[in-house]
């Protein structure tokens, strides 16, 4: 069920199984699981074979379905024993991943409403709504990039960060939708992907999953962007976000920051896409969303080999509060919003 | 002969040997190499054991004492053969490494100047010019660090790029002198080390120097200086340089130019220690260096393992240029200079 022009999904349902893109394998190969039992998904997510949030929680949905179509339940009461069971079992695969218990209680929730229904239709209707919140997610993703496209043009330089990518989410990706949707047109832009340090996700996930879609990418250390914004090959800033508060004020990957500031310095718009479920309107400011530090070997061992001397210091923020006066327009699937106006963007 | 009170000298003269630490076993061991040949010399400085202009240059003037010391020679014209053999051997170790060229052609023209006298006062000679050229490097290095002290405070927190370090150098460093002079003087700075992607100068050396003299170093990645700047941490930024236009630009490692913009944002001070030897009036301006490329796969394979897929464009520019509105001041060892005054800094 791919249901886009993307050059693979990430998360998928095909001839009756789940078929995972593993992204461990990444971005050296290519490999897809096949899972038929609620099992297999919960090592998959276990072992982060499935990463980012919309992709986590597409998983699991498929997952709590592997868990009951093959239930011997005859009435409701032990069929929602069973699928209760399942859900609770795939919420350990995780249990920090929000996404991934939002996905199985709404799938509850739609069990519950057609109680009245044989196991039969249940079992039906819990596939139905995976296939549902994967194929809203693909529409999100698709109505974000569609806005963002307005803002650009044929031919632009769009650097980007981290991956706001294909590979979290349904299709498209966040930042990158309006990427693949300009090269569903024709068009020709030049991406600069930044590497992400320290874990690489520009490098690993963000420039694989362009150039698997045949997309103009050019790998970057983060601290080529300044360069590469003076060279005048950079029109355009398109980055995603973990939380949006309701001043503006943007919180994602570390560096997004100090690309925000470049980017103002060069005269160069900088531009956030996020859905409206990353949208916090009750934060009031980015100075009220706490910034997670991370161990100190993701920076000083997290490569391969050592790296730094034993016993340095280190601080290693996960992410960075971009303050709204640095962002030209957030991009929401209900259009496109000064920071400033982001309160409105929910009615 | 240890000149200074940095913690370790990578390349010093003792007991009739040189001992170089080897700089490929950090930042995980501290091993020293004692060399008694020219081929050992020529080995270390091929196999980049020693590395940074001025260690190269001073490594090779040792390395040619060692490879004269023993010479039978009786007269100058048998003697100037064999020196002559044998600084045209230790050119072959690195023959891109310009100062090993110039300390090379100081000891050649400080024995012409002196073929009157005996063979073993010409082999005193040699000695003396390489131990000579180490003093020197030292002593350009205290008075820049001198002068930039003038500039700091106790307390402070600096920033600072890529490795303008003691390990390059006879002692001190150039932009790392000041914090070893503050360390000297007791004072308390707080340094930042970005760890200078994508070959981890700031990771491998600068972290690793500042913590073996006890002075307090935190590692961060080069994406995160512009949250430490926007934090209140950071009140100075100094970096080192490879050049200086006569208009003040200035070329230093990739990422610099982002940092002077980020410290211009914030408000930083952004200081560059600049040896005379650096100071290019023939270049006019940053937009006459040309910028080296290095091989993409510093930045895909350089880790100890693959971090981007096959086949990636990448972009690697080794230096970058920071224009003089960005620079607070060019500090060399004769003093502080606007960067639109640096023309006068040579009279």
């Amino acid at each position: 069920m791919t249901t886009t022009s993307t050059p693979f999904a990430p998360v998928k349902w095909q001839d009756d199984a789940l078929v995972l893109l593993d992204q461990t394998r990444l971005p050296v190969e290519t490999t897809y699981l096949t899972l038929t039992t609620a099992q297999e998904v919960w090592a998959a997510i276990r072992h982060l074979q499935v990463r980012g949030a919309p992709a986590i929680g597409m998983a699991a949905a498929y997952g709590l379905y592997l868990g009951i179509r093959n239930s011997d339940a005859n009435d409701f009461d032990t069929f929602w024993q069973h699928l209760s069971e399942q859900a609770d079992y795939l919420g350990t695969s995780r249990p920090t991943a929000v996404n991934l218990f939002w996905a199985l209680d709404r799938i509850k929730a739609r069990v519950q409403r057609e109680s009245g229904k044989p196991v039969a239709e249940l079992k039906a209707a819990v596939l139905n709504e995976a296939l549902s919140i994967q194929r809203e997610d693909a529409e999100v993703c698709r109505r974000i990039g569609e806005h963002l496209l307005t803002l650009l043009k044929d031919g632009m330089g769009i650097l980007t960060h981290c991956n706001p990518g294909a590979l979290a989410t349904a299709a498209y990706g966040t930042a990158t939708a309006p990427l693949y949707l300009a090269k569903e047109r024709g068009w020709n832009l030049k991406v600069y992907a930044d590497e992400t340090r320290p874990v690489l996700q520009g490098a690993r996930l963000t420039a694989y999953e362009l150039q698997q879609a045949g997309i103009d990418v050019t790998l970057i250390c983060d601290n080529m962007a300044a360069m590469v914004m003076a060279q005048g090959k950079v029109q355009a800033v398109i980055v995603g976000t973990d939380r949006v508060a309701a001043n503006g004020d943007v919180a994602n990957k570390i560096g997004t920051y100090g690309v925000a500031v470049l980017a103002h310095a060069h005269g160069i718009p900088f531009y956030v896409a996020a859905p409206l479920s990353s949208i916090d309107l009750d934060t009031p400011t980015g100075a009220d969303i706490p910034i997670e530090e991370r161990p100190a070997e993701e920076i000083t061992h997290g490569l391969g080999k050592q790296v730094a001397p034993d016993g340095i210091k280190v601080y290693n923020p996960a992410f960075d509060v971009t303050p709204a006066r640095y962002i030209t327009a957030i991009v929401t699937e209900n259009g496109i919003y000064k920071p400033d106006e982001i309160r409105s963007c929910k009615r």
